[in-house]
């Protein structure tokens, strides 16, 4: 048995840390989820939910991993031999190109470093190219949770407009929604994807579509078998706030509280929390004498910070060091990171002080596992806190 | 607002009532799904769930609902154009061949009037016939939560083996397991599908697939397209205590302290509580001069009954007086007989004064609702409950 | 270990049922008790207690028993000699008394059959007699927890006013507030006694003293030595929202859940619900040929039923026999009627349908345990529930 | 409303951060206190405590704070006009002393800076000097929570063996109890104090008495008028596991588990975490440039720091702002120190991160409320927290 002498640090970038109200509210005894009480709830919650996505358009909650509304936008969008453009931006781009596989599409997959967002001027050389128009959607990953570097779907749209492309346009905001500046219906996203243990500050277990009507004309000719992930039955019960099968009640009672925090909070704030902490990360990755996987400040993510390890020192033995000394999971290097990275979350219910044991816990990690570095790392994450060191901000920052 | 002066009677045949030990479980911080302690959970579930299944093959534990590991069931094993044999036992019976029609599978519909379990004389005469071994998957559901009739998977196993077919057998046992016998090994099924809202005592958000050898072999050749749903992947990653994709940690803390109420109960003694409770709620529907929708001793359900309205009287406006009336839900009729019945559940984390009260609120409701009864089951039950009345046990509880 | 295979039903007359939402309230971080977040609930909820008890003037609650609020209500107005005049209701009455004996009170103590509320003839005779007025307290209990009787302290005021009898007016109702009318200002009350596990829905763990200006007058004066309890330091501190020792803080967020139901369904509903129970129990009673220990319509408590075991019959056996077979306990016959009665409580979270799954409780124990008696208590009290039969309102029930 | 964006610190000495496990199991149903499944907790809770407090003599467990258990102590033993030998630690000692007084007792009262621990010397002289055992007992205060001096108890039990002094030894340690070695039995001491919110890791509301053959025997004779307190009828009720008035149930689920957790990590290891801490913070402190109240290495408290504001800035104004930017609540100045400093509490649930989370918001508040300061208090702590420099470990640390 594990023993907590005080609260464990999950700085993995999600789940993330689930405020006690959303647990409270989860635990809850479940309702009749075809009775009057739930009805209110599931309107609520769609509700709710649209706020957040910003979109007046539907939003479908699955009880399903955030994969699952990966899933969801190819079966309900795409058929086999559909060609569609991703952009290879790290490992969860990587995950859903496979996804994309297993479904036979035909993809056409930007190159990418695993380092920076994603090569835009590639995807619109490539989009003007498709003078036929055969790429039918374009596949981004918003904030790319494993490397840290961060896509702006407006920057795509802008693309998509300027050569007068008519893919749907797909946005995984997994880690993004609730933590970052998002804007379903102003940036014209088709299909937004997400997942309940990020941002929104849930345990994992609902996925999300946001859905354009242009996402649901496509999903009305499209022929690919779907049941599960099916829009059209969901959209048609939620209309009572119900759902075509046994909806994920609890989750919901969470979600519910969940997004009551962010509105109390104001989304906007969130997103200035977000990139304030994230500044003061870099800060003390830098004073650390050490590199962040991100290298532009356009694609600095608010909601994480990935870290280079020194030559040869693996990033998973720091990591279990950090774990066994100081109780604090931070995120393992995912594929062709594996060993050569860690990842620092700093998404959801989290604050100054909460950031700061983290990254005092990363300073002490380093030391104890022996990690070439300079001390000083939580000194420079104080001055950006306490205003002292004035941080160029982002563009991110500034979107 | 409603306002609840006591505990809401939850009596839909599932979601069931949560155990505060259960929903307390739920209610735990979210750990790290890639760490160690994470790992020694998933180990534990997947092998609490072995238990319950009684097998030693894989379980897959799916963030979904139980639909989603029907839906489970059939893309890993079968692809469109298989001949399957399903038998129409009810509302979910007839969703599950709705799901498999969207899988564009050839559907052999056994039918019934649902007010039995399977046609086994027509199964087995189906199976019989098939000489060419066209039928791939004869799919049952165990429990028919729409009409609280069983189908005993081992009845229609035996009929497979007299007639030596190699279909696959799939049992639906989502409203079943937990509640009513079940042997995923002794009686040769397949892939066996469930969920965890119903005898397990969880909230939804929680879909099961236990799978036999054969099963795994078939999805090994199948070439239906799926990722979310997919087996393989799952199994492998499971031999460490993970997942492919981020599970629904927050439910398998729920999971475990389920089981581990199921166990110090001892499964045994779940089974003949869940008999008992039938065995009570059938004498109060006969002593109120009403008919159960089951009608064969062999066929009635443990952990639901469902109650025929006398002609003429509205089944949902009399739910609608016990809602309003006395805080308690009762399952809708669904389908053909909506409107025409109502279900009482008597699953998952319950007792004879939960009983007591759930049919003393049927008989109140009767009253003021003015549907023409009798009178005195509430008496007729406690006969049973205290043994003044023998109860001629069915062979279901004899099972 | 017990195994619980539904929800234990506690139907003493109090700890009660404690609502999920109370048991959620309680189970939050405890907060800084000299901050400003703290101060806001601790006016709160000092108000909300001023709306239960009807009072404008102040209610101080201590981390106690009722017990100590009895205490309390002693040492801040009495000194030892001081003549105080009590009346023998019941066990509680007497270990009201017992106390006060403790503290060397003069007492001068009603006597009673522990079948009646209290002798308010004789109460009225030695009033008038006291010319001198010697007694400086009259202490009664509001309603007897051990009998279920209840004296109206209306009843007693109007002989106080009637007789020009200057003495101080002290209730218990510890079992009486959030289930019974109670009016701390309009009735003239100078200390009012409660405690949080029984209509106010708490866990036990709070003590009360609501206290008029001619009691704080009194306490002024008083030199009996007292820190914990006094109320001078307590009610200066609490007009800041704090206390001069560390609250029981969760308990404090409890009170105000609990407070804020009580508001939801309303006072008024609170009272009328828990008559409507009463007059169900006794029905109930009355129907298995057995005796209540209130005799009289206008002693009959709304908050709990206590039952005469036929002679020859030990009452704890046969509670053991319901503890054992049902999960339910009922309360325990105390001091001069240890096993010859059981208490059935209907405080607190409660709706018709858990007090038949009670009763039903009750009736199959009596059974079991082999106890004469008549069958249909059920069925007599549903047609309480119902309407079917019309009980005459107890004085009570109108007052 | 306060908005939380991430979890608030509570680091003030208490009440301290509750562990969720104990938050969860208070979170449970309350149980029938006169039936055997409380009987089995009563047993354990009281059992669990005679293991904390290290003695195999009674431990009486009051609804109460921690004041009402000094309260108790008094009344049990102590008559008015009785001599006693108190120490002037700081506000706790003061407050003490202030209650012994309404009781009136004769006090002396041995002076302090409230800098130091207990004046041992002068304590010895005044026992000495009193020939004819006019002192009935010695009241100490073990860690005093206003000034983060410890007065060890086994220094005071030598010094009256030494004089062969009868009197009673009293020892105060709410805030030390499961914090610092605390040995009841070993040390010779005749009652201690303690409360649940500290080293315990519970929520307000209960309040402790240990108590030796001795102080039992001296309660035995003593007259002073005491009924919630009295040690006789407890004891003897609590020998089957039951209290003679409600108890505080829920509160009592709370210590089973704060107990369990104390033992899961093993009593020497807390004690060791809590002095690791305390020499953390004491060179953060001194980095800062800073002075703790406490000046002897054999005083300092690995329970709390108490730090001394630079002249003409105020402790209360710099605690406001670290509250408004950064969450958290750090002790106040009490009585003689008001506005003079500030006290960081690292009892209880606490880690290394923590910990640095703490000392980042002193930092950063020190920095933003511009009081007089050096930079790199942070880096001094975690130069502790690695074992990079080595802290000459204090005489507590060592006992």
């Amino acid at each position: 048995m594990t023993v907590h002498t005080g609260r464990h640090f999950l700085q993995i970038p999600g789940p993330t840390n689930v405020p006690d109200r959303v647990l409270r509210a989860m635990d809850m005894p479940t309702l009749d989820h075809r009775g009057p009480e739930f009805a209110e709830l599931g309107l609520h919650v769609i509700a709710a939910m649209q706020r957040v996505f910003r979109t007046k358009q539907p939003v479908i909650i699955y009880p399903s991993s955030g994969t699952g509304a990966w899933e969801a936008a190819i079966v309900n969008t795409l058929s086999s031999g559909d060609k569609v453009l991703m952009a290879e931006t790290g490992q969860f781009a990587t995950l859903w190109r496979g996804l994309a596989e297993k479904f036979k599409l035909d993809i056409d997959f930007v190159p990418g470093d695993w380092r920076h967002g994603a090569d835009l001027a590639e995807i619109e050389k490539r989009l003007a190219a498709d003078k036929s128009h055969a790429i039918k959607a374009v596949m981004i990953v918003h904030n790319e949770t494993s490397t840290g570097c961060v896509t702006h779907p407006q920057d795509v749209r802008k693309i998509m407009d300027r050569v007068k492309h008519p893919a749907l346009l797909m946005v995984d905001t997994v880690s993004g929604l609730g933590s970052l500046e998002y804007e379903h219906d102003a940036w014209g996203i088709d299909v937004s994807v997400a997942g309940s243990q990020k941002g929104l500050m849930l345990p994992p277990g609902l996925g999300f579509n946001a859905v354009s009507d242009k996402a649901l004309a496509a999903s009305k000719t499209n022929s690919s078998f779907r049941s599960y992930w099916d829009w059209e039955e969901i959209i048609a019960a939620n209309k009572l706030g119900s759902w075509p099968y046994t909806p994920a009640t609890n989750l919901l009672y969470a979600l519910k509280e969940g997004v009551a925090m962010l509105e109390e909070e104001g989304l906007d704030n969130v997103f200035a929390r977000h990139k304030r902490h994230g500044a003061a990360a870099r800060a003390a990755v830098k004073a650390w004498g050490l590199e962040t996987v991100s290298i532009e400040s356009h694609d600095h993510s608010p909601a994480l910070t990935a870290v280079l390890m020194p030559e040869g020192h693996d990033a998973d033995k720091f990591r279990k060091v950090v774990l066994e000394n100081f109780d604090m999971s931070l995120g393992t290097g995912l594929n062709k990171w594996k060993g050569k990275i860690f990842r620092i979350g700093h998404i959801g219910h989290f604050n100054d002080l909460m950031l700061m044991g983290t990254l005092a816990g990363v300073e002490m990690g380093l030391e104890l596992a022996k990690v070439p570095h300079r001390a000083g790392g939580v000194m420079a994450a104080m001055d950006v806190l306490t205003g002292k060191s004035v941080v160029p901000m982002t563009k991110a920052a500034v979107a």
